[in-house]
């Protein structure tokens, strides 16, 4: 087992990462302030891990409230939110139980939320069970839920107690979300971490196949390099924490524009990607070499490298409901070379317009 | 004008008391990022006051989005707050975007949550118009919405970046909400504050009368004691935080009890401290004259001093919702001795039983 740390004062967690942790009892319960706890988890996640989850917590004593939510993006709203909360007051959940989250990042992020909320605050624990939610939405503290104008539009900054994760559960993972996981590996490496990038284009394959040596690596790796970012910018104050948004911006527009639960996040992020590379290489930053790299290991990992048509005009509405906006102008997360993401608002309509036409169609 | 201080660190914020405070643009837009501001009030509150704020803040530039969600405590649900996210996001209101809560407590609490959760959190403005507003619920950080199954059990702790405490608003307020304002001073002197106590049952006349020196007064001195409180335990953690709670056990269950709405909070809670009073009776540490003391300055602001009978058994199950039950069990603020509140857990069912007996008819 790897234990990793989030530097965050007073609110600093541990992250474990290794094999078959969801059956180590006293990983879990150290950070249980009382003898019960409410586990929330979603249609797809239940069957497979929520026996296993409850059996190690009661053979400690552990007395757990299951919650049970509709799985998919398209759950990510107020009505599967309310419905946490019914069944936390039904059982009367205190403000010493915690809300333990086992699923991917929609459940992370809507229990997080409602840890974050319930009685105004209520310890959080997180046990993810996608890729995607192992590298990205079970570090650092963001919590959400989507509103029919956007998504992630309300939320919380909110830290867990502590980070489960078990690499066993990538086993039972569909292919698909597999390689939404990877499309956020990938990002890792154009963020600010060239070596990683490099890794990655010789170990794709090694990924793909689930290799498990292969795989820790890649987790860890994402795992630090998100925690170091957290660090230094937890609530997205210097700037530095946006660039984690590296094709978001364009991805979350996909989804809106697409309908939740059309494009798993991950594939809406690598496409976004592809945006954001391009509007780079239409500012004179990236070469069309650098781009065909990025495309060419998103492809590798089964990922769309193309965006689709909903109009720029639709994007551009889309995109300025963006938690990034400010004094009314877009700003994007873009590449000023291959591993160095910034942030801007100086990018004109036309760089934006025309980079979302050469994301139509495959170059 | 009085400036006070609410001290907690970087959160620290100041309470403006004064009369015509909000016509002094200076006061709040020194408060705002940017160039504009949302300011959220109620159907009862608008034909009053919003003109004139709206007027103060644009002669200084700023662009002001209203938004005007319905009165009474019955609104402080999920819909209104999701009317005012769907506002904010079709104005596109940004994370620079302060929201200005023009009202009372229901407005405070409700904007305040939006505040906490509207794009993970923006800048946050109360400028109270009831006195139960000016003395209570702006000042503290406690943001809230109604559950079906009790009272502000979602929400967070969210400080302000300032207090506009406008005295010439307590002008327009109707007799009763001036005398459930009335109540949560009295509570100040209750919990830790006997000479307060003592001028209170000097100048109770004067209040109820609306003299401003004895008003200023009592708006001050509640605001100072409520401020020493959160500084001391701005989370609830040590306990000391919860004792301004007194009363809001039994209240918040008449509340609940007879639909929200029916009962204005500071009668609900002035009934409450009654029934506090009498548990602290029956175990000894209160007087009967004591008691007499209590129940005569509340009837004297013209607040009930008895509770409806909903039956014991509905009570402790109302009660069984409440935020500070730790380990399945109910914990009381009550009184070791005039002026001096105390938190326990120490109380037998008979006890609370008999207490909420006694106060079902005037002793």
């Amino acid at each position: 087992m790897h234990t990793l740390k989030v530097s965050l004062g007073s609110r600093t967690y541990p992250i474990y990462i290794g094999k078959d942790l969801l059956t180590q009892s006293g990983l879990i319960t150290q950070h249980l302030p009382q003898k019960r706890a409410a586990v929330v988890t979603d249609s797809n996640v239940a069957p497979l891990y929520l026996e296993k989850l409850t059996a190690t917590l009661t053979a400690s004593g552990i007395t757990v409230t299951p919650i049970i939510i509709p799985a998919g993006e398209q759950h990510k709203d107020w009505q599967s939110l309310n419905s946490i909360f019914d069944a936390l007051l039904t059982a009367r959940c205190e403000r010493k139980t915690a809300l333990i989250a086992l699923g991917g990042g929609v459940v992370g992020d809507l229990t997080g939320f409602a840890a974050a909320t319930y009685l105004r605050g209520v310890p959080f624990i997180q046990v993810p069970t996608t890729l995607l939610a192992l590298v990205d939405s079970s570090v650092g503290g963001k919590t959400a839920v989507n509103h029919p104008q956007g998504k992630n539009m309300i939320g919380a900054f909110y830290q867990p107690q502590a980070v489960i994760a078990d690499t066993a559960t990538l086993g039972t993972l569909p292919e698909r979300e597999l390689g939404a996981g990877l499309a956020e590996i990938i990002k890792y490496g154009l963020i600010r971490d060239l070596p990683f990038f490099e890794w990655l284009e010789s170990n794709i394959d090694a990924l793909n196949s689930r290799d498990p040596a292969a795989m820790a690596f890649a987790i860890q790796r994402s795992c630090e390099n998100k925690a170091a970012v957290v660090a230094a910018d937890e609530r997205e104050e210097t700037g530095e924490r946006a660039l984690l948004n590296l094709g978001h911006t364009f991805g979350h527009a996909i989804e809106a524009g697409m309908g939740y639960g059309a494009w798993l996040h991950g594939e809406a992020v690598a496409a976004g990607m592809v945006v954001a590379a391009r509007t780079s290489q239409r500012l004179g930053l990236l070469r069309a070499d650098d781009v065909g790299r990025i495309t060419a290991i998103l492809e590798r990992a089964r990922q769309p490298v193309t965006i689709p048509d909903l109009g720029t005009h639709r994007y551009l509405e889309l995109m300025g409901h963006d938690k990034k906006v400010e004094g009314g102008k877009l700003r994007f997360i873009l590449m000023k070379e291959m591993g160095r993401a910034f942030l801007t608002a100086d990018v004109s309509r036309e760089v934006v317009e025309g980079a979302l036409q050469d994301s139509l169609h495959h170059a």
